[in-house]
């Protein structure tokens, strides 16, 4: 979808490593997250600093093989492991991303499993609750439905940039999910990074991807630095350019605004389908007043 | 261990990726496992076969963060999904590799459970046993010892590279793994790779990638490759060579060698410590004469 965008970079984005560069399973032993590359970290937080999209401040970063690693490190770090305790429950608002059910269930974990609707959740006991926002596949903003004392919050912000939807302020949760697949288009990078302001939580998380892939492709990470940091420095490079331009969200703005025109137009001319309407905002980071415009969700 | 070989390669190892590459989730669709990049494909058996380590003919091969998310997706692949049946039992002979009952236990799969060493197993029920070969941690050659006709083995081999152990035939089992960790030095990069007999369990495998990380880095593959082709090509270049020079394996079998007699020669002066000792073989590969040498065990 942003490839165009990434051409015309030329060698700006370009990364280049030497055949003996980056051969340890370490990145830094004094990090809690220790395969944690400080250029890709630093890169994160200079990111969302910018675009005012997420608190870094008080936060761990963990790294991980894109998101979806990193909600199953999540469940393993909020779940006890108890024997005798049951399986905690995991909601979320219905529609939900359609993966989520299949990620929770597919090694029927004694830690947790997959409990539907949040709607429909008799909250009881202990849950966690994921709260993506914007939703996936509806690009609805969300906040928790369930009214329980004795959840858990989990908030999937992978679609938290302003090309799908106007910033308001900064979110502020103390569990935050990202991945570059979805802010830079970077897929088959597979590189997503959590925000956590809980130390042990971030440490289970470490443990979690220790145990499943023993850390994360140190390739992957130094390559999403070089892109996010490129992205930042466009944004400084042209700040109120109308034209998109250098600017990466204004390019990816523009493209997602065309493709949702041209959709709208085409199911206009029909009765057999309809599309959602969303309230419009002014985004606080690129000035623009629009309706969300979400992205394509991939699905097998 | 292997950082001066790879520095003296100057640029012929680099890898260089412009920002617009590799970006989309798939590699190609028509494979079974569809992220598997055919540049990674094509170095893997070029290898396997100029080492003669290995049959890759009427193999599958499946890419994975690391053969520890291989090792997972084996698991996933051979455990039947019926709710009522037991948790399948997976044993190795002792001593086994540390990590492997952990990561069998760490999430109270329903599919499988850790059942000891493979010695102690009665076997009147279906099971999976590890083969290590050669064994992390002690280096020696293996192979299966419980005595069920209910077993399925998987061989994790990888240790099996001439600087490591004298190379005899081909492995010619149904499940092999094997990890650019230990071939060439490279686990930052997160890598390894399973050759595969039978196209269902190839197709279970890559499902449970899908499912844990949606695929595996691209950047790490295409960089893997690069390193692993020119492994091939070192071997062309002087495959007579006693000067180990440029043939990366006799650089790797000289230093392993190098650290092996100072090790026998520091325990040699005390009477605290011993080490084993392991019948000499001729390796197929380099024509050396050599007991086993083998590599160090990563543990946290």
């Amino acid at each position: 979808m942003y490839e165009k965008y990434w051409k015309q970079t030329g060698d700006k984005t370009t990364v280049v490593i030497p055949g003996w560069q980056l051969i340890s399973y370490f990145s830094d032993i004094r990090n809690i997250c220790w395969f944690l590359e400080n250029e890709f970290a630093d890169a994160i937080v200079k990111l969302h600093n910018k675009v005012g999209n997420a608190v870094t401040e008080g936060r761990h970063i963990v790294v991980g093989t894109g998101s979806t690693q990193l909600y199953q490190a999540v469940l393993y770090a909020l779940c006890p492991d108890n024997s005798g305790s049951e399986p905690m429950s995991v909601v979320s608002a219905a529609p939900f991303y359609s993966s989520y059910p299949l990620m929770t269930d597919f090694l029927k974990s004694g830690l947790y499993k997959w409990g539907g609707d949040a709607h429909e959740f008799n909250a009881d006991k202990p849950y966690i609750e994921l709260v993506t926002s914007p939703n996936n596949p509806d690009g609805s903003s969300r906040e928790a439905v369930v009214n329980g004392r004795r959840g858990i919050l989990v908030h999937d912000l992978a679609y938290l940039w302003p090309q799908y939807t106007p910033i308001s302020s900064p979110a502020d949760h103390d569990i935050m999910l990202f991945t570059v697949s979805k802010s830079t288009g970077h897929a088959g990078t597979r590189l997503g990074w959590a925000l956590i302001k809980d130390e042990e939580i971030a440490r289970k998380m470490t443990k979690f991807i220790e145990l499943n892939t023993i850390g994360v492709s140190k390739d992957s990470q130094i390559r999403a630095a070089k892109i996010l940091s490129h992205v930042s420095e466009s944004i400084d490079n042209k700040p109120e350019s109308d034209q998109g331009g250098d600017n990466f969200f204004e390019f990816a703005y523009d493209v997602m605004a065309k493709r949702w025109t041209q959709l709208r137009a085409a199911v206009n001319r029909t009765t057999l389908f309809s599309l959602p309407s969303f309230p419009s905002g002014t985004c606080s980071f690129s000035g623009h007043t629009f309706q969300p415009q979400p992205g394509i969700t991939w699905k097998e």
